[in-house]
């Protein structure tokens, strides 16, 4: 390779791992943001009109669109209940692939709420994050969340980690 | 330095860089891929030869030869119990150093199940990692694993981290 | 842009991707060597003079400083007793950023003790640190740690992710 081939393939490159790491920092900024009730800056880690689809307590889904349907969610009664009583909403590491200005994570959340002396494990889920490269940086476009049940569709959810 | 060596240098250095990264998504799939009991590709993430070693709750320990005796494991029914309850195998982001085709990681595991309404930790452990660059990427060499129970064997495991 | 100012640009973007790979590896050496009484060793993380501050449980906070206070830490009575009843302080993976010779990273840490056949959250917290590149490579200024309460001070420091 000549030297100019052998520089654009070093940007290309390195551009691709500092994207993995700015999504490594975009989905480590939401737990703090909401477990703070800072709700406007946690709606807006997704582009607009972006969604967040999870499992709701009755059965069903809901899917909530970003930036203000997100950001009104850690408002709710019961959000502020959690924030007053001490949480962690905790991204596990997920894996990441980057293609491009489009990336994909699969990983697990949990959220960790305090009881007395102690902690415990409130809720835990398995994690389908699409990302998209935007003026202002990298961004959630879709997050799919379902809890831990046994459920098919939450095994679908965690097989996708084979195919990103 | 010349044109020429700067170059070789940040081909190196981005080598080690995206080795770091691809170590870690090949761990983080881990969870993903035994917790829907996706074991074929679950043994896969080992090199054919390596092992998993692990405490057992009787005492004493064992090693699994992957790819087989490892995928065979998350079929047992004790695993699928786990799987249809709702579980997650949860690699906490080790301490990676890559030298050449050889890596080596040092950190925490857990395993989150589902008890009712809640979750709880049925396993805490130590583990220590080597991996290889194999022509499909990195795969681990072996695993070895050990709950945390106060044990010697399970300090030893983790003043690795200062070593490696 | 001339070969010599892209080579010279590569070299500075892949410094900040090594750091940030670094520091990942220092913060996530911590906890291996605390739970395994590696006392010295984990001292050394921190400059000298560094500190590290945290909630007592009476109220308050206490401020250990770096190397001998915080290794000494880690021979308390109390500390051992964690030690070999089998715990994990877990650093889950922070929000990181890079800037020169310093950096500062927010993310949540964990205590994980066993109680018999399971291992439950001890303590759930909030962690700024800031960091500094020195000759013996990263190592901590300053660990800011509160637990997850519900308090203001806790929620301030979670906000920080918002302004690194």
């Amino acid at each position: 390779m000549s030297i100019e081939d052998r520089i654009a393939a070093l940007e290309a490159r390195l551009q691709a791992a500092e994207d993995h790491l700015a999504i490594l920092n975009l989905l480590n900024s939401y737990g703090p943001l909401v477990d703070s009730a800072t709700a406007k800056e946690a709606g807006e880690l997704w582009v607009e009109g972006g969604g967040y689809s999870f499992g709701i307590p009755d059965g069903g889904t809901k899917r909530l669109v970003a930036p203000d349907e997100v950001a009104d969610m850690y408002s709710w009664a019961g959000h502020m209940n959690l924030v007053n009583t001490g949480c962690s909403h905790l991204t596990a590491t997920p894996k990441i692939t980057v293609d491009g200005d489009d990336a994909q994570a699969v990983g697990y959340s949990f959220v960790v709420l305090r009881e007395g002396e102690r902690w415990y494990l409130w809720r835990a889920a398995i994690n389908h994050w699409t990302l998209r490269r935007t003026g202002d940086g990298w961004r959630i476009v879709e997050r799919t969340n379902r809890t831990l049940n046994g459920s098919e569709e939450s095994h679908e959810l965690m097989r996708k980690v084979a195919a990103i």
